[in-house]
């Protein structure tokens, strides 16, 4: 159910034919209400794309009654002219879903979009799949949405949690730049909750920082990522901002788990935990840079347990640690112990596709865990031919 | 000719069975005076290998005359005992060398290693390379030392830069883990110009920030980089210091193209050039970021102009500029102009092994190029089965 599963909400997912495969692109998700709060986190890419720009204004209102979203295309670096694409979106949006009944306006509608950065959006079948959506939405049709924005995804991503009267729902496209700021490209979750428009922001916030902000797959951060919360109040339900923020950070920790396990081309999940730092911020700093060191993930493709590359990398770090306190545990075997040599690492078994990697500083009592994938062969090949 | 081009330096290269292919593994350049300044720089990881804090206890002094060279181990991360190791091969290199007629201590002689990290080196093997070594020791032995230090190089790397009346010598070894401060692993310089040792320690370290340090085939920092030069004045003639840095330098840059085109599993070499910088460090740091997205290498391997990747790369980082002023070129062919879509990629031909990024800041006057390498199937290949 998705998107759908909490009251008040009805979606859609349609082949528009911006994928030249055929398959869907298109997906609205539209709050029925009560209610229409909403809150937003976006990439912090520079280069935000249009529908990044323009969902920020949507969302600076604290309110949006919909989401458009396309794959087929990131409308990414496309200058003015594609900002009026995005906009235009939103409006023939608007227009349509108060043909059918809504009162809204442009600025109520949210834009995502993903897919290659650099090339226009083909507009009429863009719009023409945004009026077939609309009369196609369902109250339950979060399924058939969170299908419509896949691009590289291999399988959807859905996620519902249910609370005592109230509900979470949610979808995710992601398989590749996964990181670091928002390791996701698109999700949208909703909620029937009552909740209002500065506490959902917070709670949401507080959501992200622990789950989707610590995948960190490959190290690029995408223009285009999104994660954008509805809330319609249709439960009638006021949960406090504690519950939220817990009910959201299971949500989003859900679909964060399904994008690392299904990014492109891995054949490893890898959890490192640097414990024991002087400070969060320094075992998330450790934790990435073994996250992003190619010698590592490459090890870890080929289940080689090659410890000195996670000492290399956390070494480039400004982390607080003497060198010679640091272990380094792999799948259970403290291979390296004080910065040296620790137990023989013939006795790792890398064979599965969870790893654990825990690397203790003794530098305080904080800790974090970056999650991340390693460096295969198929993950070279997807993504040197994504474009062509 | 390599390190022995300039006069009065003698050099060997053996196998001494560390490598388990029964490659040459041990050299040994020595200086024979009649002075003997020397300088080095070395890796910022801060796990250095024991023959780095070794190294740097001897180049502390401003002298050196000799270096003991190892390749099939880097005795990094090996303890207290690791570097017991390294000293004892100092100290044994200066017993074979006092036999044969040089008065010298352990304090005299540098040590540099390479191969996997974690592991101690079979030392009873090395000190038997080390004796065999300095028994083979020649005036045009430095072809031999060269070959020694190769790890998974294809091709030994040497440079040989005649000036007026002195010359400049050199070797190196590296393919992988190049970057970011040294992006070499070990290279050996040796001049018979008279030199004193401040005025060389500067003039390398001239040269080293335009050559090595520019190279940033994988992102990854090594624990065992070592940069080292040796002078002994044999020439009798006294360079001017901009002389000697000028020779130093393109000693230093004729080795680290050759790193570069010796590179694991590289099909490209790339040049990133970035330009109309507001300074040199946010030049650099722009063009590391390309040279460090896996995205951006991968599209590269594949023939693929990607140039979203190219912005969403420099979108991360906090160089000076606006994002809508930001032209791309590759090989000639500006595909991206003001942040935005600019001439049609499908002109651009990548075919070929040399590839230039020219990124405009039109942010200020200043300019830096990085190099770097594709991220290739070969690549992930390679350093998948490294220690195994």
């Amino acid at each position: 159910m998705s998107a759908t599963a909490p009251q008040g909400f009805r979606a859609a997912g349609v082949a528009a034919g911006l994928k030249s495969s055929g398959a869907p692109d298109v997906a609205l998700v539209v709050n029925d209400g009560p209610h229409d709060a909403a809150a937003a986190v976006f990439t912090t890419n520079r280069f935000p794309a249009a529908p990044v720009q323009w969902s920020r204004q949507v969302l600076a209102t604290g309110r949006a009654r919909a989401v458009v979203l396309n794959s087929g295309g990131a409308n990414a670096c496309t200058g003015p002219e594609g900002f009026g694409d995005t906009h235009a979106t939103a409006e023939h949006a608007a227009a349509e879903l108060g043909r059918a009944g809504l009162e809204l306006g442009a600025i109520d509608v949210a834009v995502a979009s993903t897919g290659l950065i650099g090339v226009r959006l083909p507009m009429e079948k863009l719009t023409a799949g945004v009026t077939a959506a609309a009369a196609a939405l369902r109250a339950d049709g979060g399924d058939d949405a969170a299908r419509a924005i896949m691009t590289t995804d291999s399988v959807p991503k859905t996620t519902v949690q249910h609370r005592d009267g109230w509900t979470v729902g949610g979808m995710a496209k992601g398989a590749g730049m996964l990181a670091p700021s928002l390791a996701t490209m698109l999700v949208v979750l909703t909620t029937d909750a009552v909740v209002d428009a500065g506490t959902l922001q917070a709670a949401l916030e507080q959501a992200t920082a622990v789950s989707v902000e610590r995948v960190d797959s490959d190290g690029c951060l995408s223009t285009n990522d999104t994660v954008i919360v509805l809330a319609n109040g249709a439960s009638g339900v006021t949960p406090s901002a504690e519950e939220v923020a817990e009910a959201l950070t299971a949500a989003a920790t859900d679909l964060a788990m399904q994008l690392l396990a299904d990014a492109e081309g891995s054949t490893k999940d890898i959890a490192i935990t640097v414990r024991n730092a002087a400070s969060v911020a320094d075992a998330l700093t450790a934790g990435r840079a073994c996250a992003r060191n190619n010698l590592l993930k490459t090890a870890l493709f080929g289940n080689d347990p090659n410890w000195g590359r996670v000492l290399a990398a956390i070494g480039t770090t400004d982390a607080a640690f003497e060198p010679d306190r640091v272990d380094v545990t792999i799948n259970g075997v403290t291979v390296c112990r004080g910065g040296a040599i620790g137990d023989p690492r013939e006795g790792v078994d890398l064979t599965g596709r969870a790893i654990t990697i825990d690397v203790d500083l003794r530098a305080g009592d904080e800790q974090a865990t970056i999650w991340t994938n390693d460096l295969s062969i198929a993950y070279v090949h997807e993504n040197s031919a994504y474009s062509t």
